[in-house]
């Protein structure tokens, strides 16, 4: 099985191939957050990429999270911490949700063939998911920070792949599969310690969400598969 | 000093800033080339970005270096081996230079404040030179393959941000740098050895370009300071 790995959206357009399985992940903390929500038993999630969108969305009713440059948008319920979406606020819920970056990296592989989320939250059930379905190319496409590289996706992509080599056989895509091995392989014995130099985990500390830090590193909290239903504009999951 | 790097040309503009130094790097091998050139002689390199320019470029007399995917385009004069321009070949004359992926990120970059190219032929003097200028920042610009971003143009830029982290103090702009430095950090006892399992490395090894590897992770056989004078389109040394 072939991996890549695309460290940035606005590098998609020159990684994506027909058929692919696109992992979208933006561990600081929207891909966190949605699988999340999906775990505490929201219908679904609708992902919007501008803040006009989900204002409209709010009007009508729905419950809203929406988060730029780390901060709760005024007018939305929520946030972006996987701890706002508590199981009696999201049960049964369509949660319409807007962040600076993640929302926008699902809106870039809308269209391709099949969109899962991925965390570290549900890293072991998601790796397993793309192996049983057994076809096509795997590509992590990390969210970063407004199209630049961050650290904690490109280390979310490395730890992913380990786990796909441990479930058989993979080849390379391109270099950055082995940048984010090389960084994950430096970086896994304290992942957070490792990013204290980060630019996202000081803006995370800067706005008092250091508690969701932890939570967004460790594994398997979450065991399900979010995935992107591109006709409803929707994440939901079996 | 802020150092920040820029894995691939597509993503150039999130990272620009007004009066930044930009570095061009591609060390397999176009800006190595372009080094061996000037050092060589040459008045002046001509960076073309389309195969049809650098066939007007052609038809009027100029000396071509044409390269895409490796191999030397059909009409051009030579490829892109720093050892096709040799001393009485390209002694006083300009020099017209289109390849796959360097030529493209001088492109990319060509309306910054100043515009230097970097390999690791002339990594001391240009770090040296980066810290004399004393203003703005420095962003390292990776030409990657194809918009993608590739290991050994990821390395240099962790050398370089070495090298400047010895002559004065700096700041990170972005993750990108620790990335590029952890991966340096990696592969710097033989960044040869690290690098046979990368796609460029392969690349030139099926196209008979075994030779130019070695020399184009030489340190400082061409201490000159290429930079790009964007009124006539030309990369000189002073």
């Amino acid at each position: 099985m072939e991996v890549d790995i695309c460290l940035s959206p606005a590098l998609y357009p020159y990684y994506k191939k027909e058929n692919d399985i696109v992992i979208v992940v933006d561990i600081f903390r929207a891909s966190t957050t949605i699988c999340a929500m999906l775990s505490n038993g929201a219908s679904s999630v609708i992902p919007v990429a501008s803040i006009e969108e989900a204002k409209q969305y709010k009007s009508k009713g729905y419950i809203v999270g929406g988060e730029r440059n780390a901060k709760k948008l005024e007018f939305a319920d929520f946030g972006n911490s996987p701890f706002d979406y508590k199981k009696d606020i999201v049960n049964n819920n369509d949660i319409v949700f807007t962040t600076t970056n993640g929302t926008q990296a699902i809106n870039a592989a809308a269209g391709c063939k099949t969109l899962f989320i991925g965390a570290f939250s549900n890293i072991d059930i998601l790796s397993r998911e793309c192996f049983t379905l057994g076809r096509g190319r795997i590509v992590v496409l990390c969210a970063g920070w407004k199209n630049k590289i961050n650290a904690e996706d490109t280390l979310f992509a490395g730890a992913f792949t380990e786990k796909l080599s441990k479930l058989g056989e993979i080849t390379y895509g391109s270099d950055s599969v082995r940048i984010a091995i090389e960084m994950w392989d430096k970086a896994k014995n304290d992942p957070i310690e490792f990013l204290k130099t980060s630019e996202h985990y000081k803006r995370l500390i800067n706005n008092g969400a250091e508690g969701d830090i932890a939570y967004c590193f460790k594994e398997n909290s979450t065991p399900i598969v979010p995935y992107y239903c591109a006709t409803e504009n929707k994440l939901r999951i079996e």
